[in-house]
């Protein structure tokens, strides 16, 4: 076994997203400790400026030392007490992830079922409420990454609200790439990935809970199902300004990349990546109609930075996506659950929202569908059939 | 706010350990997709170095995509069920960890109390099974970094067996710095850390499950509490060499790097590695014997990666810390918990265990003791007092 070379992908799926040599070289410098003097001073640094992204005073915003689901995790198993009932919103695979998280920690779910590719509907969730009226969380998916789809957080956040209800956000995609704006909207607890619009490495979760929101933790009548999630102990370790309280091993190196991923963001300015993330997409838009094909999603609801598009029913779905890995070393993603087959998810989130990218997706995207189109064949099966 | 820069450290706490520039420079390599079919080619050899460092066949052998906390915790939420009797072996902090972990997933901890310090007494957890012949589970610490001392984890498993128990062994700081033979043993399931004896960035847990803990997990009655380190779920992306089902976003860098350092661990030879850490930690001993100092553990239990001296009572010994990092740049570990002043945690591990970084310390070392080393005041309090 040798060393790892990986191949130098164009990163158009759902996240990963193309990731900074300034962030790479980040990751690469030398391991310090994690009480560290130093180190800590940068942790300190990292929750600035992940308030800043969040658009938040919280003072618990920091990020989880795992993946996304673990910032999922880490909302639900401290939020949630065994018998609690949530309204849980699902337009998509990640509403689903959130309804299996309410069951994990003892929790009754009550789903608010919509349809893939539509945003939650708020009415629906306001009839649901007024007839669970004995519900304490409303949990939805701001960006569906599995279809596309952008919901109304701020006006889903009031319903919540106006129903007595703390709202958790899932922001894993939308951070970074549109309006994420957690005081404004008054939303109560959100977690994200590092890995989207934020153009770091997978690995990182950042979460921010508000006032509300601790308040519930400390009136737990159990303790959190999970010791390695559990914010009262973990606060110890990115709480406050004083003091550090070992309670795990931060993943220092993915850390230094975040740092320099957020700083990256800082200076190009949050308003300003989203008229990027928008632009972007905007000239992705004008190439794919050009092509005579069609997006999954209503206009009025499309992320920018998640482009899904509905696959022709005579072209080999997973054949594009091969030609376009293999010839253009071009990732982009396929559909989840009921949408396998059914759509290609094309990402421009953080840095891999330019224009060359979308120049090349165009070009190449063409070519790949041309060489993937089936035509009928004698025997009755189906063949690619090549179009010039 | 600027890049981060940390300062360049010689880490000989308890890990972090030293990162080797080929491992820090294969986290900086360009990130590609988890699904990628070039990084699942890198997850295959993962799984098969890590198979070699834990001497085992288990097909059940990967990282998770978060510390060594939640890989103990994987361990936990997967193999208790709600009211299973669990034998916890406490020698130390972590020993203490298991505990906890298995009250937040409503198992009945049974505890064997050893002094810290001292390895777990075999009779005593024989003792224990014979007045708790419903447990199902023994737990202990192989090598607990709180204190530095080693257990005899062949015997321990033995005893478990024989009460029809399964062993989960906490591997953190002795994978790769002594013998952890799994298969030999009979491990069921076990947990590291990468950020030890492989010398890798912190931020991943190895671990790896029997078939007797497979059944165990596949025989649950009620599913695992923690969708996110649930096993029947991340088996699908860790699993056979098959097709590989979406769960999470593994931490791609992060995996970089755990495939460079262990494959530099099987260059040297996992054999010779434990050699080098035996050597080097004697060298260290005569050097702090040199200086009149004591070891907190007994000769024949102490770990060669993870060395405890006794703070001298005369001695201020978070001076002599603060010394180390801020005239030496060399991180040393304080005492936890109960063993806070008490003792200096020396780590030699992975990298970080070579005669430059034993001869480092023991110089600098002797210096920043002869300069924190306090002496009665005339008004009753103490004060450093030079030695030249």
């Amino acid at each position: 076994m040798q060393s790892f070379n990986p191949p130098l992908r164009t990163l158009m799926g759902p996240g990963p997203s193309d990731v900074h040599p300034r962030v790479l070289a980040a990751m690469a410098r030398p391991t310090i400790g994690h009480l560290d003097p130093a180190f800590v001073g940068m942790m300190d640094e990292v929750k600035a400026l992940l308030q800043y992204v969040f658009q938040t005073r919280n003072t618990l915003t920091m990020p989880v030392s795992a993946p996304g689901s673990a910032g999922m995790e880490t909302c639900f198993v401290n939020l949630t007490e065994p018998g609690d009932k949530v309204v849980v919103c699902v337009n998509g695979v990640f509403g689903g992830r959130m309804k299996e998280n309410v069951l994990r920690v003892g929790g009754i779910p009550v789903v608010v079922e919509n349809a893939w590719g539509e945003p939650v509907d708020p009415n629906r969730l306001e009839d649901t409420l007024k007839s669970h009226a004995d519900a304490k969380i409303v949990a939805f998916v701001h960006a569906e990454t599995s279809t596309g789809a952008r919901s109304d957080a701020k006006t889903l956040v009031e319903i919540a609200h106006r129903h007595d209800c703390l709202a958790i956000v899932d922001a894993v995609t939308s951070l970074g790439g549109i309006p994420v704006k957690v005081d404004e909207w008054g939303i109560d607890a959100i977690y994200s990935g590092s890995q989207k619009c934020l153009s770091c490495a997978p690995g990182l979760s950042p979460v921010s809970f508000n006032e509300r929101a601790i308040d519930k933790i400390k009136r737990r009548s159990s303790p959190v199902p999970s010791w390695f999630l559990d914010l009262t102990l973990v606060m110890g370790y990115w709480g406050g300004s004083g003091k550090r309280t070992y309670h795990h091993t931060a993943p220092v190196n993915a850390l230094y990349g975040l740092h320099e991923a957020l700083i990256m963001l800082k200076e190009e300015g949050l308003e300003n990546a989203w008229t990027r993330h928008q632009q972007n997409y905007l000239a992705l838009r004008a190439g794919v109609e050009s092509l005579g094909l069609e997006f999954f999603v209503r206009e009025e609801s499309r992320l920018p930075q998640l482009n899904t598009i509905t696959v022709p029913s005579d072209v080999d779905e997973a054949r594009v996506r091969q030609l376009l890995l293999a010839d253009y070393n071009l990732e982009i993603g396929a559909g989840l659950g009921s949408l396998a087959g059914r759509i290609f998810r094309v990402g421009l989130m953080g840095q891999t929202s330019n224009m060359k990218n979308v120049l090349l997706f165009v070009g190449a995207f063409r070519e790949s569908i041309m060489r993937s189109t089936l035509a009928p064949a004698r025997n009755g099966t189906t063949v690619a059939k090549p179009r010039a």
